[in-house]
């Protein structure tokens, strides 16, 4: 640990972002090229995110398996599309117990076309459908260019496949999760997230439709946080996935994906953290609340560390996720810095005379200084320690779409738009056509993000080519 | 779903065991050479595996983290036994992104030497001791003869690797991590174990001590079912894993790593199943409970099915993991075989009779016919099948352990070992020297299990030699 500060974010948000990470113990970089190990703070916080979204998946009828790590390159020349979208962004394994293999083998970019090889296997009548399997794990894509949880060679993720006897069940289940997706970014990543399509050039290869989830960082870029994919009868009938129908006709199965991964907690990072560190939400912190005891005398530390351990316990068996912070080679006020920087929501300073005064001070994260700061009694300490974490999680969320909002504009010309990219994302009618998205993108460096549902029944003029428009698209420059 | 019987266990232990595990769908094969898919019902049972172990891991101060899969094939080499015992098991990359890899990959056998590059960079001071990690997923040993569960290519794992100052402290977490396997096989899978110390040649290679739990199958073979190493300052010394201790002088660590696999669920299946499938044990059963509706008119049908899903209700609130089987295809005869030859603890009918008599029929899985079978009045049925699961539980227990008994022999001779083991495990005088050790081996195919500790202060002959021996080993076929 340093004690050097952090480059603010607006000197240099990528500099702040690349040290935060490893300051924080999040993550560090791996002695594999393009690969990162997640440290145990960085893990808890995952396994906080798959907690949620595990139940999610259990409580909507799906389970989860594991497919092998290793897939044959063949199956990947199955579905053309994609093939040609992962084959530059294979590691290949040519080699296993000392010989040359005769059939090599891929580390697993996605596992569409394993999982579609086993589907074909265990589907066999309508009765059988919806599978509705998930996995947990890694995967990896060639990348050199490493930033942590952002982009990595290997990433970790859940990837969900389903099979459905219709297009409008499968459909409805894309759509079901990307609703799952969103719940989850608002209420416990505390992000608030814009649903919708993927225009065709940003499609899942292989895909029919992809929706996705898009969030706004702080340096106003987008990240897509989630996607969800149909895709019609392009890899039942890539892999024959094959079922009886109720009157005994052989049809292909529908199928879907969908995944988040350990790219979120880049996105938790960078929406919420400030020129002090990490903010992190309440519902998702390894640490809620952090115990610093304060004093000078024996008598004192004897004093304070017998109401620090009281209290430790008594916000423990309440189910608050609580550490006390009794480290003996460290000031106090290393420690706040320290704590600030890993975004523990809650900070509870027991000091002499809190103990005689039978107080606690209270100091919240997500307003730093003397605004955020609070006594109560320690008889209150549990409550309060409850209601501030629901305030503080709340408060992330407002405090976030208020800035995502105020950076949305509504551009009325194409020159608008090129100004408003530079510093928040654009909404505009657009024509369709990728002639005109590849322009916009080679011009402004703005990419088309996603084009919600149910948007009113008007006409417009594509903001690019002038073209009558039905549609209108989020444009923005991204992660 | 096949109707035809598996074959017996006498008739044909392995092939038994090859059909039950596809069947039941516990997993299947990969179309990948050496390889399984762990399918919803075995990954179900593999979580609560998981879980129990993970919340003891993190009870006793252990964080989970995550580390590649890809290991510079030069990592290997820095510990001498390692690469010699690894380097014929890898699967290795050699090409990334579409190119040839200047530094080739190894898909991880296991973690300890990218574990220990990156401790060498975390551990300064002896404030970062101990470091207690774990890590949860897959590695992949390259072997072409599989076995479900039991030998596969790429397996299912915990991988704990901790860091200590002292020699004392890592070999008394080596045995504490013995302690809990050892507890988890008795209390969640009944599975008794015999704890020890594994002989010089069956060490993990790079370690100094290796102990494991061993566990005897229905066939008499034994099963490593969990090992627990200590490295002494190997590792550390291979990747300078050193800190500054008290007295500010720089010293080698100590560390340990340990792992209990998917064997496990081998172990399960081979020490509880009967000629009719599985019998799973109800703390990591998946699914505790199946309710089977009988009717024939549809108003019977409508009479029990109320019944059944107020029952489905009341055990589901009662945190009893249960599944209502409203399947319409099928008869209640094929229903009872089909529970039965996947292992469901309790099996719970009800008929117009009983829905008449307010009762319901519970039969229990371990004991099969009218000796398993009990009435109990539908009020009281929750009670009734939270015993019913405890009383399974200890039975398989004591079941498991006196058949394990009943089958462990000391021979006087080595004739009566050479016979001993043709059908159970020998206990028996060992001098220590790899000789003999080989010469049974090569003579009777029986290998050294493990030497348990606290062995009473005698002297013997080694059974092979005739020489002084201070211990005994036990000696069987293993698997």
């Amino acid at each position: 640990m340093s004690s050097k500060a952090l480059p603010s974010r607006n000197e240099d948000f990528s500099e702040w972002y690349n040290q935060l990470v490893i300051r924080s113990q999040l993550a560090d970089y791996a002695p594999v090229r393009g690969c990162m190990v997640v440290r145990p703070y960085g893990w808890a916080l995952w396994e906080n995110i798959t907690a949620y979204l595990d139940a999610a998946f259990k409580k909507t009828g799906h389970v989860n398996a594991a497919f092998p790590t290793l897939i044959p390159l063949s199956f990947f020349e199955k579905e053309k599309e994609h093939v040609e979208g992962f084959s530059p962004q294979l590691a290949v394994v040519t080699h296993g117990g000392g010989e040359e293999l005769e059939e090599k083998l891929a580390v697993r970019p996605t596992s569409e076309t394993m999982i579609g090889y086993m589907y074909s296997k265990w589907i066999n009548s309508w009765r059988d459908l919806p599978l509705l399997i998930v996995q947990w794990g890694s995967v990896l894509r060639w990348e050199l260019r490493t930033k942590l949880f952002l982009r990595t060679a290997e990433f970790y993720w859940h990837e969900g496949h389903t099979a459905h006897a219709t297009a409008e069940e499968a459909q409805a289940e894309m759509l079901s999760i990307l609703d799952i997706y969103e719940k989850f970014s608002l209420e416990e990543a505390a992000i608030p997230v814009i649903k919708g399509r993927k225009s065709d050039s940003e499609r899942f290869p292989g895909a029919q439709i992809t929706t996705s989830i898009e969030a706004m960082m702080w340096d106003r870029r987008a990240l897509q946080a989630g996607t969800s994919h149909y895709f019609g009868p392009n890899f039942a009938k890539a892999f024959d996935i094959q079922f009886l129908d109720k009157n005994n006709i052989l049809q292909y199965c529908e199928t879907t994906s969908w995944a988040i991964s350990s790219r979120m907690i880049g996105a938790i990072i960078m929406v919420h953290g400030d020129d002090q560190g990490l903010v992190l939400p309440p519902r998702l912190a390894p640490i809620q609340a952090v115990i610093v005891p304060i004093f000078k005398s024996d008598a004192e530390q004897v004093a304070v560390m017998s109401v620090a351990d009281r209290i430790f316990g008594e916000l423990k068996a309440a189910g608050i996720r609580v550490k006390l912070d009794d480290r003996d080679n460290m000031s106090p006020g290393f420690k706040f810095n320290d704590w600030e920087m890993r975004g523990v929501p809650v900070r509870i300073e027991i000091g002499p005379k809190d103990v005689e005064k039978e107080v606690a001070a209270l100091a919240r994260r997500d307003r730093l200084g003397k605004e955020g700061k609070s006594f109560v009694a320690q008889t209150d300490l549990v409550p309060a320690v409850a209601q501030l974490l629901q305030d503080i999680q709340s408060n992330l969320l407002q405090r976030a779409t208020e800035y995502r909002d105020a950076h949305i504009h509504e551009p009325a010309t194409y020159d608008e738009l090129k100004q408003i990219v530079t510093d928040g994302w654009a909404y505009a009618w657009w024509c369709g056509r990728a002639e005109c998205e590849a322009a916009i993108k080679e011009e402004t460096r703005a990419t088309t993000r996603c084009i919600p549902p149910n948007q009113p029944d008007e006409l417009g003029s594509c903001i690019y080519c002038g073209q009558p428009a039905t549609e209108r698209v989020y444009l923005a420059r991204a992660y």
